[in-house]
């Protein structure tokens, strides 16, 4: 059974506004799901079908979870196929970020990224290519956006997500940066050295002015062809690619 | 001033079976327009709205034009946010490909790809690396499906896309065929002679298995974390960024 009090809760996380004042977001469909139930994330309940129960079993643990009708699942669900799960998990509380836990490797940094099918698909490719750690402006989409953790395909459960002033973090850093710029060096000369933040920018206007202003290298995807830009989960693609290239894999 | 029977139509080339049956396709937003308008492809028809023609300038040539008031705009936008600004443009007749022309280059080959917006960043992508050809399975989605033109972003207006019967193609061509499967040899080291077709599989169930058969070099883009799989696009961009890489810029 659901009450009316859950499905307007459910409803009101698709708001960040609520996710913060709740603590809580939305992760849909069984694989999603069953991986943030083996992650560090906390879940706090799990509503399913009696279908979807008879395929996954019952949850055990200290974890509420309800079974549904499959109409009562459709009042809940926001997507378009409905998987019949849907999980709310608890937002892990933001981590002071320790600068040493950056040396000595590769991370990125987003400066405003709005799309959140772009902030997901970043998430995933950069998941798969073993970063633990995605750095966020305060203005980037909310990683717990339910259309962001669809996107991620469940790597959100393996990743960490920081929110924080870029300027003030890359100045106490101390790590070099290199800027993904129209106007910079080809990516595929680029000596990375053995640290580095990669920074990635806004889909209309790049990176702002004040972290250009701290850019050491500035790097280039070579175009061959006349397109005007690349989308920029596609340009962190090739940044993560030539980062991985380095481990001789 | 805009006619019932122009709304039908325009509506009704949302739909794969009337774009055959009339020939046309729709592309919206002013740099799209402006780069079909500058393209091998001919346009039919440009319906803008007042503020629109104030900036763009009448269209010369045999192109009809109509200026609508915004409120008629929307009636034919498929858009959230309208730009004011749509054109019809005739489908290209399906070129004979000629083998002759995908010796001494690298090509991609699409397998059943079905989301509109992975085909369009393909093609958006691949033309910003060079590929002047992309070649699809029949089973592919379709490239002027309204999706996948606007998610090119002007892109599709550089590109022949074609839609043929891949293994008799490939079986036709004699040209090194590379897969992208999840038990290959290193994207990193691969040699990738100087021609060859780089095939991509669907977004669920990958390169079919007729087209497997005919694989000559399967090849894996490293995992380092433990994402279950990459994005389509995602890994197509990662073997556009490697066959860009051969050319030393």
């Amino acid at each position: 059974m659901l009450s009316k009090a859950q499905i307007t809760l459910i409803s009101s996380l698709q708001n960040k506004k609520f996710r913060k004042q709740h603590g809580l977001f939305i992760v849909e469909g069984i694989k999603s799901v069953i991986e943030f139930l083996s992650s560090s994330y906390q879940v706090d309940s799990i509503f399913y079908t009696e279908d979807v129960l008879a395929k996954v079993g019952k949850i055990s643990g200290n974890i509420k979870s309800y079974v549904l009708t499959e109409k009562e699942f459709e009042k809940i669900s926001a997507l378009k196929s409905p998987q019949g799960i849907l999980a709310l998990v608890h937002i892990p509380k933001q981590a002071e970020l320790n600068v040493l836990d950056f040396k000595a490797k590769h991370t990125l940094l987003l400066d405003d990224i709005q799309d959140p099918g772009n902030l997901g698909t970043i998430i995933r490719t950069a998941e798969w290519f073993g970063f633990q750690h995605i750095i966020c402006s305060i203005g980037t989409v909310d990683a717990y956006n339910p259309k962001v953790v669809q996107a991620t395909m469940g790597s959100l459960s393996r990743t960490q997500v920081h929110y924080i002033d870029l300027k003030n973090f890359i100045l106490e850093a101390k790590i070099p940066v290199f800027g993904a710029l129209l106007n910079g060096d080809s990516i595929y000369h680029t000596d990375w050295t053995n640290e580095g933040f990669i920074v990635l920018g806004n889909e209309g206007n790049g990176i702002s002015d004040e972290i250009i202003a701290l850019v050491d290298k500035p790097i280039t995807i070579p175009r061959i062809g006349e397109a005007e830009s690349l989308n920029v989960a596609v340009a962190t693609t090739i940044f993560c690619s030539e980062i991985a290239r380095l481990k001789k894999l």
